[in-house]
């Protein structure tokens, strides 16, 4: 682990990361020390420190300290926080801002493959999206929903849980992104309330243009998924699983998840 | 600085409080290493641990480090931070938590008296609170959204920014709890939908009581507060400060808001 480029497993008690959660993150794979889905992850990241108006890292720094964390690895999880550092006590954002840069990287053996050759049962969370458009599509550290969300199940069998808004309009997943398929057009939650804009849903939705498939985002009942074709999540871990099961109605696997499985 | 009860001023980077903001503060006064409103503190950091599922620390535990940090300040300002601790990667709370508890201590040398005995400034903040009834009421360290209303200003005259939630219902100060006096009724914003429970908030509802007067909880809306008799903000550390201008609005200081300072 590398904090502000530095060894260490540490950071000071006052950061702002931990006071506020005023801070963002990305969880990624590298292989020998080089990411997976960097496009994607580097413009999200930089999308989401504008939107925080948090200093964004020089990206070949970064590629740099994750080639450092992770290149005895063949195959590591790669996490890095980015943090508005300590400040004086209070809200106000500091006028000098000493961001906290942390890259760390654990060896990794995959998830489990069934999960995205036979799909994944899934389930309704009761827990509630907040909508907040000031920090959606943000991967931020204010992540207390999905963690209420997670604690709703201990089942192993369930391998994700989705999540409405305060409206009952579909929007992710805990841990990830989701996609439908109806009548032949791929649909996923519109991002613009609440939930996290993952790299592997940017990474879908250009793969899906580079088919000819214009990805559409919208609001979605829950009625709506439960009567799609085809339904998939995504994160840069799983890569897409299928849903199989979500409550009563089962899937087999749909031939457009099957697809962009390939492609991927 | 006391991390887990030894001498430190850092926290495990892989900590839940950082990852998720998975935690409670609070922050009080403390003269001599006694803390002030421990009453009320308590109770609601009490509180706080039992909505979150966070294992609560013994009170006593927490007096005696409160007491060893801040026993050679005549004037401190405390804050204690309860996190999940750290765990493995994902939402999902750990099995076995070893939750971090830091409590730390500052000299302090109390905000400028003007505020409490001439009133502050105040304006209305454009960030509004989303609606989230699972975690309203909570101290946690998901505190983007008051970061954000707290960046909109950085005049020095005004002190303290009022939030509304997303329905447009005014719910507080982004650092303070707001009350208003109208046709001789104290009426403070119901907590159920968002916002924070502050340690003052409830001291003032307990004083009111004794006075005779109770406190009514209820949806207010901007104009409302607008066309109040009196209105101030509390917080633990500021104790009240009346409200003297809001926006286009000022007021002389109420008779109300008098008794309660001097009552507090």
């Amino acid at each position: 682990m590398l904090v502000n480029g530095a060894p260490g497993d540490s950071i000071s008690a006052s950061d702002r990361g931990l006071a506020y959660g005023d801070g963002i993150y990305r969880t990624l794979e590298a292989r020998h020390g080089t990411p997976l889905l960097w496009h994607w992850q580097w413009q999200r990241l930089a999308a989401d420190c504008a939107a925080l108006r948090l200093p964004c890292p020089d990206e070949a720094l970064l590629l740099r300290e994750i080639a450092s964390v992770a290149a005895r690895l063949e195959r590591a999880v790669v996490k890095i926080v980015l943090t508005r550092g300590s400040g004086q006590r209070g809200y106000a954002m500091p006028a000098a801002c000493s961001p906290t840069r942390i890259v760390s990287a654990s060896a990794w053996g995959g998830y489990p493959p069934e999960r995205a050759q036979q799909g994944i049962v899934a389930r309704w969370c009761d827990t509630r999206l907040a909508i907040q458009p000031w920090l959606a599509g943000i991967k931020h550290l204010n992540r207390l929903e999905n963690v209420l969300a997670r604690s709703e199940w201990t089942d192993p069998v369930i391998a994700e849980g989705l999540m409405l808004d305060m409206d009952g309009t579909v929007v992710e997943g805990t841990m990830s992104n989701l996609f439908i398929v109806r009548a032949g057009e791929l649909i996923t939650p519109l991002l613009d309330r609440c939930g996290v804009s993952g790299a592997m849903r940017a990474c879908v939705i250009d793969t899906a243009a580079n088919l000819g498939l214009h990805v559409r985002e919208a609001r979605l009942s829950p009625d709506e998924v439960m009567a799609a074709d085809e339904a998939f999540v995504c994160n840069s871990l799983a890569g897409i699983w299928p849903l199989r099961q979500l409550a009563a109605r089962q899937w087999p696997p749909g031939a457009l998840t099957r697809r962009l499985q390939q492609l991927l």
